[in-house]
C-alpha cells in the first residue's frame, strides 16, 4: 500500500478534552475521527489495527470451541422488560423516538444481548442433549453512557464481543469458564496486553462469579488492588482485606467534646489532634430501590441504615448493599437529623436508641475491632471521644451486622497471604461471568434434564471491548513520539520511508523492497509522499508500525538502506535484499512471541 | 465442524407470513431467526455464508482500490439538516427517543452515510493532490421500514458495504463509476448471482446518473424491463421507450356522449365500446413540495397540473416531477371540480381554457400522436369522442410540455432499438451513483483546485445489501427440497452424513473423510448425529451444502461412499480416499467458475 493512495490525515492538533495518550495519540495519527461525543469513526488505519484486533478475538473464540452468530442491534423493549432490566439499566438502555404504541417506542439498542440470546435458548435449546453450548457474536453496542470521555475508552457505541454458554450443571459452567477464561488469557497476550485478571463485581449483568481483565494505566476509570506477595488481585469495587486485629488498648471513659461547625473527618482530626483511624464515620443511609427487588430481606425497607467505617476507609457500596440485601443511598438531612436529633455531621452510633428501634446498624469489620474511637455525640457542634464497640454500642442483636464493608486501600493486608496491597488504575478490557439462572429463570428458558424434567439452563456470559483493547494497546505502548504497536494488531507489520521520492533509485528501490515484502504476506505501507524526511520521520515515529526501512539517495550511493525497529534505538545499515529478509525475520519473530 | 457440536436448528414449521421461497427456506434451514418485525438474529449457518458475502465484497471493493473504513451508526441530527435530508427521509431515519436538550433527541441511526462521509471529507480532503479517494465500510444500517417483508429482503436493520468517492472532475468521477460497475459485476458473479444491471432512478439519494443491480424473482418488489434484442435494462421507474408514432387517421369531429356515472377508464371504454388505447387519462395533479425546493422551476406553485397519457399507461412519477420540476400529488375533489366545471371523473384537456389560464397541461408523447381520442368532457356524466391534439388542445405555448411522463410496461418499443420490452420482477442488490456536488456543495465541503481557488468535491456513491446477496442466491438457487449453495458463499462446502453414527468403521471413514477435507482448507461439516437417514437427507437437501459425501454401513462393506452434488441428480460410488480427491476437485472447479 502506497501512502499517497491511503487516507492517513495525522495532525499535530488535537481538542483540549483529549487528555489520555491513547486519546491524543488516536486523533494524532489519523486512527479516530470524533463525530459526536463518545461516537467516532474508525479510519483506515485505525479500522485496519481494529479488524486485527477482531481477528484474533474470533479465531481465540473459534479454537475454545464457541460458535459465532450475529444478533440484532434493535430489540423489542418486552424482552428487557421480561428480565426486569429496563429499570436496572436505567438511562443507558437507549430507545428509539416513536409515537405511542408505535413499534419504535418499544424498540431498545442492545448495550448487552443476554436478552435476546436467552430468547433463541428458550426456543431451540431443549434437552440436555444439546447442552453445553457456546454462542458468541463480535457486534456493535449503544449504551446512553452520561459522561463519555477518554476517547474510545468511554463511549456510546463500541465493538464487543459476547459470548453465551448454557449448560446442564453448575460444573459444566465451571468447565467453560476455565476455558473461555483460558482463551482470554491466550487472546490478551496475542495482542500484546500486559494484563491482569482480578477479582469482580458482577454489576447489573448479574450472577454468581467473575474475572475482569485488567490493564494497567492512568487513563483506567477501575481501580485495581494487587498483592506483591501473593498475585491476589481484585477490582477494588469487589477486593476484601484481612480483617484489621481486634485494638487492645484499655478503654477509656466515653466523653463529649464541643466542636462546634467541625462536620468532616479532616475538620474534626485537625480540630481534636487525633488521625483519621482513631475516627468512627457514622454514614445514615436509606433504601433506594423504591419498592423494586422486594424479595431481598431488608428491600423497601423504610428504617434507616447506620453504617460505620474507620475514618480512613471509604464505604463499598456494592458489599454494603449485598450485606444490607437492599440498594441503599444516602440519606436526606430530614431523615438525618429525625434520627439523631442533631444537624448533619453529628451522627454517632453510642448515643441512638440501645434497642436499636428505629433503624439498623451495619458495623465494617475494621470498626467492631476499634478502641477509644472518636464519632459525632448525637448532639449539634459536639462529637465524643473514647467510644467503644459493644460497650457504647452493640455488634449483635438482630438491628446490627459486623462485616466488610469498606473499600480495600493500597497498604492493606492481604486477604489471602497478609502481603502488603498495592493499588493501580487500570481499564477493564474483557469480563467473564458466572450468571446461573438469573435470566433463564426470568425468561423461563428450560431445557429438559435426562428424566423429562423442565430445568432452567446455567449460563455464563463473557464479553471483550474491542475498541479498548486497541486503545490499552497504545496506553501500555508508546513514547513521547508516538505509538508503539504490537506486531499483532499493527495496521502495518512494516513501513519504508521513501526519503526523496523524486529520485529514480529511491523510488525503484523502495518499490522493490515493498513488492518483495507484500509478496511475502506482510502487511508494508510505502510513504511515497513528496515531503521533508524530518516530517516523514516524524510520522513514522506518530503511526508506530514496527519496522521502518528507511531507503534515501545518500546511503544508496553505497548500496544501503537502513532498518529500525520502531522501540529500538539503534538503526542498521544493509543491502536492500538482506533488509527485506531482515523485516521478515522482525516481523515473524515478533508475531511469534506475541503468538506463541 | 461436526453437527452435534455446532448449532442447526432446523424446523418444519414456519410462520404463515413468510411466503417468499428464500424466507421460508432461511427460516426452515435455522439461517436466520425473527427477533421482531424486519428485525433477525443470522444463526450460525446463516451467519457463516453472510460472512462470505462480506469477504467477497471486501476483497473486490479493495480490489479496486477502495479503502475501508467505519463509521458510526449514531450521528448527530445537525448533519441531516444541513442537508435538508431529515425531510427527504421522514420516518426511515430514526432517532433516540430522549428529552428535549438532550443529546439523544439529537441523534438519529444511520440509515446510509453520506453526511458523516462527507463530514470527513470537509475535515481532511483540503487539496486537488489528495483526489481522488474512494472509501467504503461495511457496516450496520437502520430504516424506519413501516412495512418491513419478505425476511432478509425488506427490513429495519441490515448489513451494508457503502463506498464514497470524491474527485476533483466529473471525468474523474466517471472513471471511478465504471471501476466500481466492474466491480459489482465481478463481486455479484462471484457471489452466483445471474444479476442484471439497469438504468435507475436515483430517488432521495440523489445525483445525475445510476445504475441498479437487480436479481430476477418474483419475490422482488422492483420492476425492470428489459429488451430481448439489443439488452437494454432498467428499473420502470426510470424505463424509456421508443416513442409512438403519429396516428396518421382522419381527424373525426368532437363530440358529447352521455355517460352516466361512467368515470373509470375500465368503465368507459366498456360503456363506449373501445379499447383503452383510445382512451386519454385526464389527471389532475398538485404541487405538492409545501414550498420546499423552492428553486426548482414550478414549484410552490398553486396551479393544478394536469396530466394526459394514454388509457393503457400509467404514470411514472418519477418522470412526470423530473419534467414539472415539481413534487407533485393527485388534486384532491374541490381542486378537479373547481379547474373542470364537473364531477370527478370527467376531466378532459380540449374544455379547458384555450388560453390556458389557471392550469399547466403536460402531455405524454403517447398521446400526442393520437387521433380521435376519447376523454371526459368536462361536464358531469359525458365524456367526449373526436378529441385531437393540436385541434383540439393545444401542444404549444407557456403553459404546455410535451415529454415522456408514463411508465413503460411489456410489449413497448425498446427505447434503443425498437425491440419488444419484456418486464420482469426482481430485487435490487447493488446501486450505484454519480452523486455530483449534492452533498458537497450543501455541506461546503471544498477542495482548492491546481489554482488555489475552493471547489465543492465531486462525489460518487456505491451501495450493496449482504443480507439481500444472501436472500437473492437463494431465490435464484432452490428446489423443492431446500437451498442449493454457491459454492463461493455456502456456509459449507461438504457435508458428510454419517447414517450408522453407532457403528465403529462409519464413524471412523466419515471422520477420517471429515479430517483430510478440513487439512486441504475445506469447510467441512459432519452430520454425527444419531437420526434416521431419511432425517438426515431431507436436512441435508434442506440446508443445501453443494457436496454431499454419504457413509453408510451397507456400501462400507464394499469399501464404498457415496458423493453427490446438491444440485445434480446422479450418485457416484467410490473409495473414500478417492471421493476425498472428488469432492477437493468438485469444490475447487466450482469455485473456479464462479470466481474467475
Amino acid at each position: 500500500m502506497r501512502w499517497s493512495e491511503f487516507f492517513i490525515p495525522t495532525t499535530k492538533e488535537v481538542p483540549k478534552d483529549a487528555v489520555v495518550p491513547s486519546h491524543v495519540l488516536m486523533l494524532r495519527a489519523g486512527l479516530i475521527r470524533q463525530l459526536a461525543a463518545g461516537i467516532y469513526s474508525y479510519l483506515p488505519l485505525g479500522y485496519r489495527a481494529l479488524r486485527k484486533v477482531e481477528a484474533i478475538v474470533r479465531d481465540e473464540m473459534n479454537r475454545a470451541g464457541a460458535i459465532e452468530l450475529h444478533m440484532p442491534v434493535l430489540q423489542p423493549v418486552e424482552l428487557w422488560e421480561e428480565t426486569g432490566r429496563t429499570e436496572a439499566m436505567g438511562d443507558v438502555l437507549l430507545r428509539l423516538a416513536g409515537p405511542k404504541g408505535d413499534w419504535r417506542s418499544q424498540t431498545v439498542l442492545g448495550p448487552t444481548h443476554e436478552e435476546p440470546i436467552t430468547e433463541i435458548a428458550r426456543a431451540y435449546l431443549r434437552s440436555y442433549k444439546q447442552l453445553p453450548v457456546c454462542l458468541y457474536q463480535i457486534q456493535v453496542k449503544f449504551r446512553g453512557e452520561a459522561r463519555p470521555k477518554s476517547g474510545v475508552l468511554r463511549t456510546r457505541e463500541f465493538l464487543m464481543k459476547d459470548a453465551y454458554s448454557f449448560h446442564d450443571s453448575l460444573e459444566c459452567l465451571g468447565e467453560e469458564y476455565k476455558k473461555m477464561y483460558a482463551a482470554y488469557c491466550r487472546l490478551f497476550a496475542r495482542c500484546g496486553l500486559p494484563y491482569v485478571v482480578v477479582e469482580a463485581e458482577s454489576g447489573p449483568i448479574g450472577g454468581d462469579a467473575s474475572h475482569e481483565f485488567m490493564v494497567q494505566t492512568d487513563a483506567g476509570e477501575d481501580t485495581l488492588v494487587r498483592c506483591g506477595s501473593c498475585g491476589y488481585a481484585a477490582n477494588t469495587e469487589r477486593a476484601e482485606a484481612r480483617p484489621v486485629p481486634q485494638d487492645e488498648a484499655e478503654m477509656q471513659s466515653l466523653k463529649d467534646v464541643h466542636t462546634p461547625d467541625q462536620r468532616t473527618i479532616d475538620e474534626v482530626t485537625a480540630f481534636l489532634g487525633l488521625t483519621p483511624e482513631r475516627m468512627i464515620k457514622t454514614l445514615v443511609y436509606v433504601d433506594g430501590s423504591n419498592g423494586q427487588g422486594d424479595d431481598a430481606p431488608g428491600a423497601g425497607d423504610a428504617v434507616p441504615v447506620v453504617v460505620l467505617v474507620r475514618g480512613d476507609h471509604e464505604v463499598n457500596e456494592n458489599k454494603l448493599n449485598r450485606v444490607a440485601g437492599a440498594s441503599l443511598e444516602l440519606a436526606d438531612e430530614a431523615t438525618i437529623e429525625k434520627l439523631t436529633g442533631a444537624k448533619v455531621g453529628f451522627a454517632g452510633p453510642h448515643a441512638l436508641d440501645k434497642s436499636g428501634a428505629g433503624y439498623r446498624l451495619i458495623v465494617d469489620q475494621a470498626v467492631a475491632g476499634m478502641r477509644n474511637g472518636a464519632t459525632g455525640a448525637c448532639k449539634t457542634d459536639y462529637h465524643a471521644t473514647g467510644v467503644n464497640p459493644v460497650r457504647d454500642f452493640a455488634l449483635t442483636g438482630d438491628h446490627v451486622i459486623v462485616d466488610d464493608v469498606r473499600l480495600v486501600a493500597a497498604g492493606d493486608a492481604c486477604a489471602k497471604c497478609g502481603g502488603a496491597l498495592e493499588s493501580e488504575k487500570c481499564i477493564e478490557v474483557g469480563h467473564v461471568f458466572q450468571l446461573g439462572t438469573k435470566y433463564s429463570d426470568a425468561m423461563k428458558a428450560n431445557y429438559l434434564d435426562k428424566n423429562g424434567r423442565a430445568q432452567p439452563l446455567i449460563m455464563g456470559c463473557y464479553g471483550i471491548g474491542l475498541n479498548r483493547i486497541m486503545a490499552a494497546a497504545i496506553e501500555s505502548s508508546h513514547d513521547d513520539g508516538g505509538i508503539i504497536w504490537p506486531m499483532t494488531i499493527a495496521p502495518f507489520h512494516v513501513l519504508i520511508l521513501a526519503l526523496d521520492p523524486r529520485k529514480e533509485d529511491v523510488v525503484a528501490t523502495a518499490s522493490k523492497i515493498h513488492d518483495e515484502l507484500e509478496t511475502a504476506g506482510i502487511d508494508v505501507l510505502l510513504d511515497d509522499r513528496n515531503e521533508r524526511a524530518g516530517f516523514k520521520f516524524k510520522d513514522a515515529d506518530l503511526i508506530g508500525i514496527p519496522v521502518r526501512i528507511t531507503v534515501g539517495s545518500r546511503a544508496l550511493v553505497d548500496g544501503m538502506v537502513e532498518i529500525k525497529e520502531r522501540r529500538a534505538e539503534n538503526v542498521e545499515k544493509l543491502a536492500p535484499k538482506a533488509a527485506v529478509q531482515r523485516a521478515r525475520d522482525l516481523v515473524a519473530a515478533a508475531l511469534k512471541k506475541l503468538e506463541q
